[in-house]
């Protein structure tokens, strides 16, 4: 999936703090009421209170506004926006250097009179 | 690779950016000078240098001293670290499906009494 720039900045910086990352990850192993998650933090309840509405601005996570509990959810459409983000501009790096390697296989390799032709040069004929 | 908290926040916070995250993008493909980084924004010189700045305390990327036109590049073990970490929980997030998944392929299998036994619990013994 893809996201918009404001989505994005919004979770990168959800994302740039310890508590925060650790309260998604205790998410990502199921959903949690508010205090559950400030039970392993030195943190009162309105201080992992303000991480949570930081969390639910950036999307990354979501909070039944119904229920006694109000238990919280990871969202993880857009902690894949994120991932997907990095990803692709991880992929470009490794393309720089496949390029490279099948540059300098090619140098390596021996001309021969039988090889196919060039494809890429071929394929507008 | 594993990242300390202080470089992941500081390397999420770096990528809060919509431009920074286009440096990152450009020099994915390959390093750039300053001017060259600068070319597709609107931006002056000393706009860029500060978001420079921050990519580079958050090891996100790393300029040459001694060059003359001091070229920027890529350090990827910095985001192939924030990409671990969110990869790292979506992970988590798969595996309370997968585990459902086979709850209840388990639950609909018939009972054998030809079946295999129990791996996990005989890995003990």
């Amino acid at each position: 999936m893809t996201m918009t720039e404001e989505r994005l900045d919004a979770a990168f910086a959800a994302l740039a703090d310890p508590t925060r990352r650790a309260i998604v990850s205790r998410l990502a192993r199921g959903d949690a009421t508010v205090g559950e998650l400030a039970e392993p933090f030195d943190m009162s309840l309105p201080g992992i209170s303000k991480h949570l509405k930081v969390l639910e601005r950036s999307g990354l996570i979501s909070r039944r506004r119904d229920a006694q509990f109000r238990p919280c959810h990871l969202e993880v459409d857009a902690l894949d926006g994120a991932l997907d983000w990095i990803g692709t501009n991880r992929d470009l790096w490794d393309e720089r250097f496949d390029k490279l390697d099948a540059l300098l296989a090619d140098m390596r390799r021996p001309i021969s009179p039988t090889g196919p032709p060039n494809r890429k040069e071929r394929a507008h004929e």
